[in-house]
């Protein structure tokens, strides 16, 4: 009976039992693909991070091997991403370290942080948290990301030096620096920018008009980066552009990545904690979004908490062999499963792949100039960009507006931290705002049926004497007040009042704050001699009504529809004439 | 036309035009009583606020003429009061002071930041902000301050010096001190505890029997702690106790409240600025909800935004007159409203009462033992402390019950403003967890009947390949992947399925993410060849999707009621039959 608790904790136990020779190869094409993918992207988004691009190349390999035996989805390709990368520099910026040794020490630290808060909400089962963030708030965050990212990779296109991490600083540092702009690292960061961009628009077709399958077809242009660096890397060597002032990734350390440790030190802890959580739940959110797309299109599940397990595993992995904080990518992954991967071994062959990458290619990368790196990520991230969100939001809901032009507006002008902090703050607290001032309709009966309808939307029929309204909303501590408010205020404008009928098919809970404002009403009303009555009150709502006194002390009744309520008081309205004539007299 | 805009912001409009003798007459006669009530507690709330006894007098003039200028109630009593008190001392503790003046300058500054505060959500009409605090949180928190402002009493009546903001910290001081005991400070204590008590609870039946009237009767039982102050004041100066370690109020300067201006050190902004708002909001919680009950006795209104000016411009005028945080007091605005105050000016009439008092009695203060202030204080606290909350939530909501015992453990062990902030933040974040995991029931036909119910609960009929599922909670960002994740496991486990019918009635709201969760939810229906409808969607939500794309998208209809969704899938039904068959084939 341990096993199936077993197989939850270590989907590698499910999937290898049944791993054949046919499945292996599908994953190994797959890996192979990745792999030449992976290369770039990894040293693009190190130098993102503001770390040695050797960082980007460890990060690649345990991280993956580690998620290849927690993580759930079959296709997810884990890694350094571009959102994730760029929180990690604006991390790391927070500590003022000047020493690499120490900016490395730091990465290792957030990385190793963030894992353990990925394990420990994962084995708490507290993975709804992500929920937290909207979609609109992800969408404008990572549009807004997306925006400084490129932003902070113009330096490398000019050549020159440029700091800030809000779009304002960067854009006058850039301004500031311009004069120095190195011409013919310009000239590489250009062309590469441009073939990359007309790769990604122009080759598709091309190579489908060659009579390539799409899906080869591709693949192929994903590999675009892989020309990209190879060509410019050749050109710098061959015409020593370095010693022109092109500035190149240079010395890269050759072999496998070193065994490391976090920092324990306390303050950098305190610094790095905040930051960590973020890029921890967005880094999950980000990435489970593209696990559950790939899995729904062959019919699988992943399970989203196993899911905070296995991108635990892989950023503790990282911190163990000098890494940085890692996640699954969008278009690594599409690519990993468009290539076939079964399983998710096919991510451990992609870690061999990096791990053949550092003990040979290493000598290579050192004319690899950091303009085509920054061309690369230009290219991908502006991919990300995406504006149409404000557009969509504005016609739909103009809460969702507010919460998504705060997301983009704050995390451009403040930061990325500020930024998705303030788009959950203000989605959570505008989301509350809204259900404290419910919707309650009048209603009356749809004449020849048994409906009832909002007496302004619709030609209905009332009983006199009869006060019938439907709450839409929730009833708890945040909306109570207005409730015991609204009743009351609606109770003094009508006259010759014996019954006020709640209807309660919306209302899908009725906290303690509620039921004491139901008490009140209840109170009050038979104080004028009016009697409360609910109707429609759902299952859930009625059994926690019973463990209260509120059901004896009700001076109506309660009706299983209201329906049976209008009846019920009809009948009981001539009498209520008479009272009313009487009452005149 | 400014002229109701006046009003609003000036109610002394309102009612002093109409103002006439037989008012003034039922005016005057509250105002002495309370007056009478006023002068001991609002020494005593001083002493509990660590203030000179004289600041309590002061912080019972000028605030109290703002309020009848500003304030909507008729007979709400402003002035010092117990938590607020209380709050006041943890708030100036963390400042670490010693030097009395700046104290004193330190009270000041918390009035003048919570008087603003209070005055600025006023005008911004934010008063719903107060509704963040649910009654469980209210009432533990008011239940935990009793407790803690009792304890802090102790070491008065027995004549010890103690310290300490958490119980376990002033009972282990308590403890500590026990050997200094002063017994005649213990004797004056403890009778006046004892006769304080047996005003509140053996003297109004006494009154009674004697023949007084039950309001005149209660009024008396009120004066009890003055009677207190004489006869523990003359024995003291008669006796000389105060020269054998009865420690007293001591000299009391003479005349009206000195003008005073709060300090603008930017560093004690800082440290009061959050303690100033968690006061203002529990503050005007408070009085409000005394407020609201005795304006329903009388059929009256207030405006609750309205008396957050009230109350700001009462503690800007407390600041401005070398007093301390203030607000509506429960058990004074009672006695002001059982005695006949009929407007605002009972209570300028109760400030000239006060006034009279700084000039004439601030010498007889001088012998009044601090023993007898803290049992009034204990006495008056402690009918404000009720665990019975703790059972009545938990009988009937855990989660309410969650967050009102960590309220009370959270003030008693930590402090005041940990323990109302954790019952607000611990409140919100369980109401969203609720929400998170929405009840979705699957419904069918009530025989003879145009309802559906339960399946699970009740005998009703349903449709072979159609899934009907009532959704019972409005739909967001917190439970959008909730709904998706549902569904498809829902359709996973059916067979032969061919309409999911998503019913609406209790959907209050669709944001952005859950569209584009329903978006979703349709596409991926729709790869699998099943239809889905949605049935009873609210006037509101249905406004609001017809501006987005989903309903051109929607493979199914949107039918105004589940009944007649049912009678149109059943009348489809035959050929879904047929087709089944032939799938079985």
């Amino acid at each position: 009976m341990q096993l199936p608790r077993l197989t939850r904790y270590l989907p590698i136990l499910d999937w290898a039992r049944r791993y054949d020779r046919d499945t292996a190869t599908s994953d190994l094409v797959a890996a192979v693909i990745v792999t030449i993918m992976l290369i770039p992207q990894s040293l693009a988004y190190a130098l993102l991070a503001g770390l040695p691009a050797e960082m980007g190349l460890y990060a690649s390999i345990l991280p993956l091997v580690a998620y290849a035996i927690f993580g759930t989805s079959r296709a997810l390709a884990v890694g350094p991403v571009a959102v994730v990368s760029l929180m990690t520099a604006a991390a790391i910026g927070q500590l003022g370290l000047s020493d690499p040794a120490q900016i490395a020490l730091a990465a290792v630290t957030l990385a190793f942080i963030s894992g353990v808060f990925l394990v420990a909400i994962g084995v708490l089962r507290l993975g709804f948290l992500a929920n937290f963030l909207s979609h609109p708030v992800i969408s404008g965050f990572i549009t807004a990301s997306g925006v400084l990212i490129a932003a902070s990779q113009l330096k490398h296109i000019f050549g020159i030096s440029a700091e800030g991490h809000t779009l304002v600083d960067l854009v006058a540092s850039l301004i500031a620096h311009l004069p120095e702009t190195n011409v013919i690292t310009l000239a590489i960061g250009v062309a590469a920018t441009a073939f990359l961009f007309w790769v990604r628009k122009g080759l598709k077709p091309l190579l489908r008009n060659m009579g390539l399958g799409p899906r080869m077809a591709d693949i192929l242009a994903k590999a675009g980066p892989v020309a990209a660096v190879a060509v410019t890397t050749l050109l710098t060597w061959g015409l020593g552009l370095n010693d022109m002032g092109v500035k190149v990734v240079g010395e890269v350390p050759m072999g496998l990545p070193p065994f490391s440790a976090p920092s324990f030190d306390l303050s950098m802890w305190k610094t790095l904690l905040m930051p960590a959580i973020l890029i921890s739940i967005i880094g999950f959110v980000e990435s489970v979004s593209v696990a559950q797309t790939l899995a729904a299109k062959r019919r699988q599940r992943i399970d989203p908490d196993q899911e905070l397990i296995g991108l635990g595993a892989s950023n503790i992995g990282s911190a163990l062999s000098g890494g940085f904080p890692v996640t699954g990518g969008f278009s690594r992954s599409v690519v990993n499963f468009d290539a076939g991967a079964e399983t998710p071994a096919a991510g451990a062959y992609t870690a061999v792949g990096i791990g053949l990458a550092t003990l040979v290619l290493t000598p290579l990368l050192f004319f690899l100039p950091k303009a085509t790196l920054a061309a690369t990520i230009i290219v991908a991230v502006l991919s990300l960009v995406d504006f149409s969100i404000l557009k969509k939001t504005w016609t739909y809901s103009k809460v969702d507006f507010t919460a998504v032009s705060a997301t983009i507006v704050l995390t451009l002008l403040v930061g990325v931290e500020v930024g998705v902090s303030a788009g959950v703050l203000l989605s959570i607290l505008l989301h509350l705002y809204k259900t404290s001032k419910p919707h309650v309709a009048e209603v009356g009966l749809v004449p020849g049926t048994h409906h009832f309808r909002n007496v302004l939307r619709h030609d209905v029929e009332t009983l006199p004497g009869v006060l019938t309204l439907r709450v839409d909303e929730s009833l708890y501590f945040v909306n109570a007040r207005f409730l015991e408010e609204y009743v009351l205020t609606r109770v003094a404008e009508c006259q010759n009042l014996r019954h006020v009928v709640l209807m309660f098919p919306a209302v899908n809970e009725v906290d303690m704050s509620a039921l004491e404002t139901l008490e009140e009403i209840n109170r009050r009303l038979e104080e004028q001699g009016i009697t409360l009555h609910l109707t429609e009150v759902k299952g859930p709502v009625m059994d926690r009504l019973k463990r209260s006194h509120f059901l004896h002390e009700l001076s109506g009744q309660v009706f299983l529809s209201q329906y049976e309520a209008f009846c019920a008081l009809k009948a009981d309205a001539p009498l209520g004439a008479e009272q009313e004539s009487l009452a005149a007299q």
